[in-house]
């Protein structure tokens, strides 16, 4: 409880983008979200009044920081299952709590209680060898391997094309002494799949649960570059098929606070892929597009607050991420000031971050009734905003 | 420049409300509101990163806050003009100017420039002693006094019922010494009204101008209670000349930012009562049902980015204040608990400012189609913040 106020204190474990636009969605509940960051530069740690900077891999930092936190959350999924048990032991309010969040942290585990409870996901196997993959293959690649923690936006993930590949990808790893305990591999069939879903809900500790459209999400190398809400060309019955996937998932998990079910659409079947359990880049899109953001609902989950409508207020939104380009963050003032004349209806979302080639450094946002039409908008704001050159038409 | 981001600093002096949700619209555009604050309690300071202690009646505070800003401008309008002059001076880029936020810190000024520019307003007068009250009244009872200079939220205004009351004013005032250079008195016919009106605008130096849908306002005790978007009962002709008329005086000012022009519809024509320079409460609307937000639109306005657009997001907007209940901020926590429950379409906001009796420390906003039942929602839920009570039905 902030004294200053009579209301909570949410603690947010990592500083980047999900806690920047967080913090923003909690000052409208009167809140002001203290964040924990590795660096004064990260991008929640730019606009946020409460930052600690400090590592999220030590106990007694993780303890320090949720002193005076009525709930302790999550931006990323890096903290270590053990520390977060220990925290809850020690009473600190933890949401989502460690015994759900294993399953957006562990791909091995997340796979294995899937297949238990009898969700459909892609064809797996635990892989020590290159043999093993090979094995795996039979004869039909490319197969995929994984590593079973630690990867995200396309980092810990790899296409083998043949036994060569694997056995290359093998002896990098043996080379690099990455071959520890949890940080071994996975392999999976890849899918044939029409197109990446992503259905985002919300659930509360009391066990309410809302839920958004169903949305298409676009990957370039691995890395989401947009999503579509709702996800077109998908008929009613799979978009309620997803929602009920991702609700039978929270429950079976006990997940608190937003949760992103990443799903593979065979036209036949949907396979889960990931979860996140924190907001999530398929949901940035309902800060403008739904009367309740992700980052607002998933502060009104972790709080108990009773959940918010979500309706929609358009017909179609189209988001796409800002990736850094060739020349970084130089000259993105000019070209902010160049997009806003081209596009008056593009909504900007600029994270405050360096920018590295491929990192995500923004994302933009346009509502409207042509979800064709608004995919371009997006697309050629964000290429434009990466690169300051026009798309061809 | 923030050399981190590559992108500019904005100097908001002043941390109220309207700083705090500016500093929440920055956060998109990549930036972090730099604030200058009398308390570390304030609205603004309790969430922004970039915060200033100090007092905006003192040049040397104001220099040294301005270094390093791109831009100066305001939450409020008690920097006196004669500071902000040295400072256009000294190459601080100040907007809006002195010369323009002038006519929204000086009552008398402001109507003798709109009557030499040829705008309608109240019948008036500078008045120096009850009897020149008498005189202006002409046996026409009641009429308003304002202070030229200081006034919000009812302070600094006084209906007049007769001739004893203007006495009692100005022995008042006699009494307490506050009749200084500056704090004169001026009177006002009360005019006889259908409702109060707010234009709502933004301008930039370019001279690019974008308007929201004019709305009406409804105060109580001299205070802004509800505000309904667009304003019901309207025609087409009257909202237009409304806008056409906040244009007008936009550019005959010289404003940059957000112009609120407050206006008495009498049925007849409008009369322009006052001016802001800043986001206005008449604009809170905006964040949820406008594509760009007041506080946006403020911030592209003074950077001379382009002017977002200003699409409705719904048929119809209804916004209520929140005011500061007998109880103080005590169990606000629960009562939004409450409220949340009772109406999941509702959105909050909420100001973190402690309470006092009648102060407005947060707002609610609802859209949908139908304003009246909007308005029902709306005040019902900011009775219900403020009190714990339910209305009656």
């Amino acid at each position: 409880m902030d004294v200053r106020t009579g209301l909570p204190v949410v603690g947010m474990v990592g500083a980047g983008q999900l806690a920047r636009m967080t913090h923003q969605a909690s000052i409208a509940l009167g809140l002001s979200l203290r964040v924990l960051a590795t660096s004064r530069d990260d991008a929640a740690a730019l606009v946020a009044a409460d930052v600690t900077v400090g590592d999220h891999r030590s106990y007694d930092t993780l303890l320090a920081f949720a002193e005076g936190c009525d709930v302790l959350t999550f931006d990323h999924e890096h903290v270590p299952g053990d520390l977060l048990s220990e925290l809850v032991s020690s009473g600190v309010v933890v949401l989502p709590g460690p015994d759900a969040l294993l399953h957006a942290q562990d791909k091995q585990v997340l796979r294995e209680r899937l297949s238990a409870l009898g969700f459909a996901v892609p064809r797996w196997s635990v892989v020590t060898t290159a043999q093993d993959v090979v094995g795996f293959a039979d004869g039909t690649w490319p197969v995929v391997a994984k590593a079973v923690r630690g990867g995200y936006d396309g980092r810990g993930v790899w296409f083998l094309a043949d036994a060569e590949q694997a056995r290359e990808l093998f002896d990098a790893r043996q080379a690099a002494a990455r071959v520890v305990t949890g940080a071994h591999l996975i392999v999976e069939e890849r899918v044939p799949l029409v197109r990446e879903l992503s259905a985002v809900i919300a659930r509360s500790p009391y066990g309410q649960v809302a839920t958004w459209p169903v949305v298409e999400t676009v990957q370039r190398d691995g890395i989401c570059v947009e999503v579509l809400a709702p996800a077109p060309g998908v008929g009613a019955d799979t978009a309620i098929a997803a929602q009920h996937l991702a609700i039978r998932i929270a429950q079976a998990f006990d997940v608190v606070g937003v949760l992103a079910v990443e799903l593979f659409d065979t036209g036949r079947e949907l396979l889960v892929n990931e979860l996140a359990m924190r907001p999530h880049n398929s949901g940035h899109w309902t800060i403008e597009g739904s009367r309740t953001s992700q980052f607002e609902q998933h502060l009104r989950a972790v709080l108990d607050y009773p959940l918010g409508a979500t309706a929609p207020t358009a017909p179609a939104i189209a988001m796409a991420n800002v990736l850094g380009g060739p020349d970084g963050a130089t000259g993105i003032d000019g070209r902010l000031h160049h997009l806003l004349a081209l596009d008056p209806g593009i909504k900007v979302h600029l994270y405050g971050k360096s920018s590295r080639p491929g990192r995500k450094i923004g994302h933009v946002t346009v509502a409207g009734t042509d979800v064709v039409a608004l995919r371009d908008r997006a697309t050629r704001a964000a290429s434009f905003l990466s690169t300051g050159k026009e798309l061809a038409e």
